[in-house]
């Protein structure tokens, strides 16, 4: 029998995880959806092999459920499918903070294997109809796999990164992830919308640049989303909010104070630390 | 007689103006440079059509010099070439800050024009073998005329920018286009600076996405350069720290609260303002 690869929830990032997993081994893959309306899209532009309304019957079976819902639905969708899931099976997410989805995993019955996901990708845009196939390449794949996580789905999902274009698998521990993500991913949000949030923002047609377009592009954020993946890992974004002020806030001091060769040397460091980093994470 | 566009300076932006500049109508593209190194460069890789090593003799009978060195380079050149510009002839720049480059023109004699220039383009490196000619695709060329610059010398720069593919010309006072470029310019290598700052920067490998490449990518930069042109423009850069700060600091509150439903109204105005923007941006 062919096995199947579930995806729940076909938005944004499952519509697009379901497109580049098509012909994946011998898997097939299914999509849960909520509405007919998605239902015939994803099967109108061929985003998966086959859609379900039912998310019971559709885990039933599946080697594979992917969870791609907002952290909450997650958590909830954990609960109210775990009699259901398959027993040997793997049940994974593509959520972008993953210590309170693994902590909702706990309700998970014992043979059910539980390896968080999360596919640094996407786009400030969501839904189904902004999906695409290509979204992964280049792009890491983060897993944070439990003590008990058997060998056989750690590798299985290496192998689903690779055949979807991610650049590498990065295995970590969901604290060590949400800390991480904090600086990395989530200030990156923050900044963006305050710089949105300022007066000039509706002034500064025709002296915008790439560095403007690049820093405030993900500020046309899903605020139900992101209220949740922010307010799901706080503290830490917090902690990296306080950094960031700190050193805006030396800048802004030695701006002040006119302190040129000071300002120097900070730029001179800072351009050396980027470029540094520069050569080791390309 | 052919007339002659000298660019004195072949570094990022003025070679990659040259170059996307040979060819302009009847105009000889001449680039002046300090080392023979750089001379043989510009020659060999087709830059400019002519090369010298001597600013005073090419701009004696140039239509137009573009200035292309760091702000207080360019400050310095206004008044050491001065009386070397030709009479009738136009004179321009490249630099980021119009205000200091606007006043140090007034050295000018009466019959050489001053438009200011601002070709807002890029990337975070620097140096003749970094530059292209398609640089300036897309981009903004901000002009700040003086009172008595002529029609026919902004109808010129109408068409240089044009012809090296800009987007569109934007006319603009020195003072409206510093202002303006501490928010959309300045503001961003602020942030890209402070973001690299963070002790993070060197751990976060394998947990960087698009939005920290993008975020990050101009802080990379000269550092030198950067100082001048922040410097020049302290006063309205620091006003756009505070506001960002201000609005860095708003988030920090009601993350730190956990007041979710707060946190989720500031994100619906935030996206909606950049969707709004990005609708009438682009």
């Amino acid at each position: 029998m062919e096995k199947k690869i579930v995806l729940v929830g076909l938005g944004l990032i499952g519509g697009s995880l379901a497109a580049a997993l098509r012909g994946f081994e011998d898997y097939r893959v299914v999509g849960v959806v909520r509405r007919e309306e998605t239902a015939r899209y994803a099967l109108d532009h061929g985003i998966c092999d086959e859609v379900s309304l039912d998310a019971r019957a559709a885990v039933r079976d599946a080697a594979v459920t992917y969870l791609c819902m907002d952290p909450d639905g997650i958590i909830q969708s954990l609960s109210d499918l775990r009699d259901d899931f398959c027993p040997g099976s793997l049940v994974t997410d593509v959520c972008g903070v993953k210590g309170a989805v693994f902590q909702g995993a706990s309700v998970l019955p014992a043979g059910v294997d539980y390896i968080g996901s999360h596919p640094m990708a996407g786009t400030e845009f969501s839904g189904i109809e902004h999906s695409f196939p290509e979204m992964f390449r280049a792009a890491h794949y983060i897993v944070t796999p439990r003590p008990d996580s058997t060998a056989e789905h750690l590798d299985l999902l290496r192998r689903i990164a690779a055949y979807a274009g991610f650049r590498d698998v990065v295995s970590t521990t969901p604290e060590a992830h949400d800390a991480m993500i904090a600086y990395t991913s989530q200030m990156m949000h923050i900044i963006a919308v305050s710089v949105s949030d300022a007066p000039d923002l509706f002034t500064c047609r025709g002296f915008e640049g790439n560095s403007f377009r690049d820093c405030t592009r993900v500020a046309a954020l899903d605020a139900p989303l992101w209220t949740q993946l922010f307010s799901h890992n706080a503290q830490a974004l917090c902690a990296c909010l306080d950094t960031l002020m700190e050193n805006l806030d030396r800048y802004r001091a030695v701006l002040r104070a006119g302190n040129t060769a000071e300002l120097r040397v900070m730029l001179e460091d800072s351009s050396a630390r980027k470029k540094k980093i520069n050569l080791e994470i390309r």
